[in-house]
């Protein structure tokens, strides 16, 4: 089976400062047409600090879409084009206030593959050293620092939700564990 | 830190089949006011199949966002209101053709917090049974089958991209080996 699409047309439904949004006309794998909502967004950067006593570094922050304050590694929104791995080390400065002697890759997530060309790289920070957080404008995080294991365990009781934050912590077990 | 955004304003872009646009007025912990872009998503389920022998199955499928055909869990989209166990049941048949003896919680992501409602609620199904694969109009996908360890390493080689899979798969991988 050939499994692709092919895009027929392009309409500009929302042009945002966060994401823009488009409604396309594409040809199936079958011939038909079908019409495909997307979200455009540039993508982000999380990171997970790891200090030398098996401390771990999140943010408390507000998240307006579910009126929560969630629990999350620090993390940023890319620009066009940005260098992913300098965008993480500026926002472990910003939002922690750390510099790390290793970043070390984990890979990326694609959140939401069916209608948004979001991918969040992930990252893991060690050998760290603390200076001043400096938040943007309009951004309030609270720092959380915990051992790593109970972040793992928070993230196997269910008690951490954000995606990106999951996934970077359980992957960051195997590499601290291996 | 009181960490709380008010709602002030709502303005509709976008009422599509997939997700609704809205773009808000809200005002922020310090007093000022602030635009939000937000997206409005029903949520999905997505569940790992593991048989007796330790094989897990997932689905390769054409993702729009990407060009790309990504190997995925078995996924759907909720309806307004719909039971998730019971839509993760009916996908696990629809996709793969399987029904299943225990289908046991993994717990939710919050895909992109930052600015989408959407919730993920991920199972483990065991104890397969298989009749015919029955898709909906307009869905095309091809079942693979592997050893559950290979799904592993594939996630933590980054060969996985589908944020859901890679952790519902690290989540499966403790439950089967605690």
């Amino acid at each position: 089976m050939v499994l692709k699409e092919k895009t027929l047309e392009v309409e500009e439904i929302f042009k945002g400062k966060v994401f823009d949004v488009t409604l396309e006309k594409a040809e199936l794998e079958n011939g038909q047409q079908a019409m495909r909502e997307l979200i455009h967004h540039n993508g982000g950067v999380c990171v997970v600090p790891v200090d030398e006593e098996g401390n771990v570094y999140m943010v408390k922050q507000f998240r307006y879409p579910f009126k929560e304050v969630l629990l999350e590694v620090p993390a940023g929104k890319l620009e066009k084009g940005e260098n992913h791995r300098e965008c993480g080390v500026r926002e472990l400065k910003e939002e922690i206030g750390a510099t790390a002697e290793s970043v070390e890759y984990l890979g990326c997530i694609y959140p939401t593959v069916a209608y948004d060309t979001e991918i969040i790289h992930m990252y893991l920070a060690r050998g760290l050293s603390f200076g001043e957080q400096r938040l943007d404008e309009g951004e309030f995080v609270d720092v959380v620092k915990m051992p790593f294991s109970q972040a793992f365990d928070m993230v196997m009781n269910n008690e951490i939700p954000d995606s990106k934050t999951q996934t970077a912590i359980l992957k960051t077990y195997f590499l601290l564990n291996k």
